[in-house]
């Protein structure tokens, strides 16, 4: 669920079943561990919150990109480097999202300085007592790149086993120049024949270790490249691997944005429908099927008296599934649907993204006096006030039913457009809301 | 209404009013024309619309870009470079959001053929018989970065006055390398000493255009860069500008995320509340404004009286409102929100952005029945579906009114969560919905 595609026609590629895994781990062959220097202090974003302590769908960027790594069997060890000062603050991040093979480190003043700490964790002694043993491999990547996927990380690895120091690269968007110093054109450089440099880049440990053994106060102060180190101070020529456009960094208040709608769009694709055994709600959940396949990736059904537990509903999906709709006829009274979000609440589901849950209901007789509906509102608010602590957001959605096959068709049509925002939008305010098609 | 700060801090800065418009042109006392190259095929974003065509909030990208350079009132002409196959897509988007200072032109077969057919269009009498007059300043601009503000426009077209080209620049958000022919890193650039080269650029408009008399057709096909051939071919070397991260272009479909959003936050930033002079509305106006106040820039009220056309509602602005509540007490039976509609109507205020309302009805009475609560949905649901065509959001949101102080504050505060969940969506899925706090 971590992946990001930038390719228009294909806006979730990279969600399809991973290939690599333990398979990969076996070809390896060779022990990997990661460093995640994450010590920048955001200037770049107008002071504030530094970019990978910024929430993205309420979770910070940096847990986003941690996960992307956990995904990943055949990476033993993550260090993230932080300053002293949030020190705390990614222990409880570490906590809170369940992140289990993370090692923290205290950052220096420095990206390299940083990196270097990081490091340091696998070779030497520490006075904590702990010491991670050394890999082979080491993955250096951005905090604030948290679209990484598993196939860049294990060509970069592969790379570096091979060569000693590896790197992605990605083509120039911009012309580069070169200024004089009176703030004019010296030079441009030919587009095609420069690269940008991007993450991941993956090292022989022993390399890149020497490399920040040897180099000077100069090179930690203000150097930016780990490449170039391996390269001045190790003679080791790095092979460059052409990455996709989701390795970009998360730099400005515009790349936060894209974050979350590019999350967003992944959360999207999976939606599962859940109705009791009555003949009013299977017809319309199979209607709902129906439309709602043409605009989302996969859909599934299922029967609520299967609906035990939630590796039923996961197993149905080849990814997670973050987004239900529980089909109740009238008379339920939401006790469906406090079943669903019970299921919900008894796994680790929601502790990553927010899940959606839309309720709804069928109004089959005409005759329903107001004090009845304003029970009915209450009743959804009350459940999606509860459920919202657990990052479950419920709304409700209240659907005419009727026998007229066409009429029928046309409200459910109104219903996935209904749902369908919904879902995209996962908007907190809205929560609790009964809508009405 | 067109820009998009980049700084967590201030997201809206460039909203402000302009501060040049007249005065500086004539401070700049020349003629100014632009050049908005517009004719690449959209590979990066896997094929599909080109981006300069793909739509933001319902608008195709370019529209958008145009619209920053006619709010610009000393740029005189400008000129978008299109392929054949868009000219007639390009025509009617003109038409449609009525674009007024435009000229169409034919593009080439690359970036630099497109210009130079731009820059053509002011110096050679075209078989259709229209010629511009040439202008002493041209500047281009992608017409895929919308986000360009007059403040480095100016900046820009002062400095190609002075020196004869200038060019606005960035820092490097990557370290930039160069690779050997097997793949390997040859060396990598120092990131301080390097810039990327971004738009808008300008240039004397003999200098640029005798540049493009002059050039290779190899310059013509293989070359990005206008300030290389100002360089090569009339020895000028330009003035680069230190520009905002604004400048940004629009490369990947998370570009166009960023684009929306950023869009979506600045036409967050006024709220207009429109109530009827009873007691109840005027009151639950007061509440609502005190709370908006405080998540919203700019929070203006005013009495329906008053809204007879939507001027009066747009000086209290400093910028264009985007955003209405009308507080109506339960009688109104909708005849103030269709007012509010179609004063709205009468204007073009949407068509450049939708606009969004919000109709508030307060529950005055416990005793509603539900067939008055029925009608009430209907209601809603027709005048959304027609002010929908004209780019007009209805929402709906019934509010229960009491007389104690403390828990109407609670449920005008619910309310407001609600509205603003529906300012910042702009979702067009849940027009016509009625609301409830």
């Amino acid at each position: 669920m971590q992946a990001g595609s930038e390719q228009l026609g294909s806006p979730c590629e990279q969600l399809a079943p991973l290939l690599h895994g333990a398979e990969a781990a076996n070809r390896l062959g060779i022990s990997v561990a990661a460093v995640l220097p994450a010590g920048g202090s955001g200037e770049r974003m107008g002071g504030g919150t530094p970019k990978q302590f910024c929430n993205i769908l309420e979770r910070p960027l940096i847990s986003h990109t941690v996960q992307a790594f956990e995904r990943v069997t055949w990476i033993r060890d993550i260090v993230v480097v932080v300053t002293e000062d949030n020190l705390d603050l990614m222990k409880s991040i570490i906590q809170q999202y369940g992140h289990s093979r993370v090692t923290l480190v205290e950052g220096g003043a420095t990206r390299h300085r940083s990196i270097f700490n990081g490091l340091r964790a696998f070779a030497e002694n520490k006075p904590l007592g702990f010491q991670l043993s050394k890999p082979e491999v080491v993955i250096i990547h951005d905090a604030v790149r948290p679209f990484v996927d598993e196939d860049i990380l294990f060509k970069v690895t592969t790379s570096a086993k091979e060569c000693g120091a590896s790197g992605a690269i990605r083509p120039l968007v911009s012309t580069v120049i070169a200024s004089t110093p009176d703030g004019c054109l010296d030079h441009s450089l030919e587009r095609a024949r420069h690269r940008a440099s991007e993450m991941p880049q993956a090292f022989a440990f022993d390399i890149i270790y020497q490399a920040y053994l040897q180099c000077s106060d100069y090179d930690l102060d203000y150097g930016t490249e780990c490449l170039h180190l391996a390269q001045k101070y190790c003679n080791k020529k790095a092979k460059l691997i052409e990455g996709s456009p989701d390795l970009w960094k998360v730099t400005y208040k515009r790349d936060l944005y894209a974050t979350e709608s590019i999350i967003k769009d992944n959360l999207l694709q999976q939606v599962c429908i859940i109705t009791d055994m009555k003949e009013d709600t299977v017809q319309v959940g199979f209607l709902l099927h129906e439309i709602l396949k043409t605009q989302v990736k996969q859909v599934k059904g299922i029967s609520s008296s299967l609906c035990k537990n939630v590796h039923h509903l996961q197993n149905m999906f080849t990814e997670q599934c973050f987004n239900f709709i529980g089909i109740n006829d009238k008379d339920s009274n939401f006790f469906g649907t406090q079943h669903i979000v019970d299921v919900l609440k008894s796994t680790s589901l929601a502790v990553l993204y927010p899940v959606v849950l839309v309720s709804v209901h069928l109004i089959v007789s005409e005759n329903m006096s107001y004090s009845s509906r304003v029970e009915e509102l209450s009743g959804i608010r009350e459940l999606a006030k509860e459920a919202k602590k657990k990052n479950i957001l419920v709304y409700g959605l209240l659907m005419d039913y009727t026998k007229d096959n066409l009429r029928l068709r046309e409200t459910v049509t109104q219903g996935t457009t209904v749902i369908t925002a919904l879902i995209k939008d996962r908007s907190p305010g809205l929560i609790g809301q009964m809508l009405v098609v």
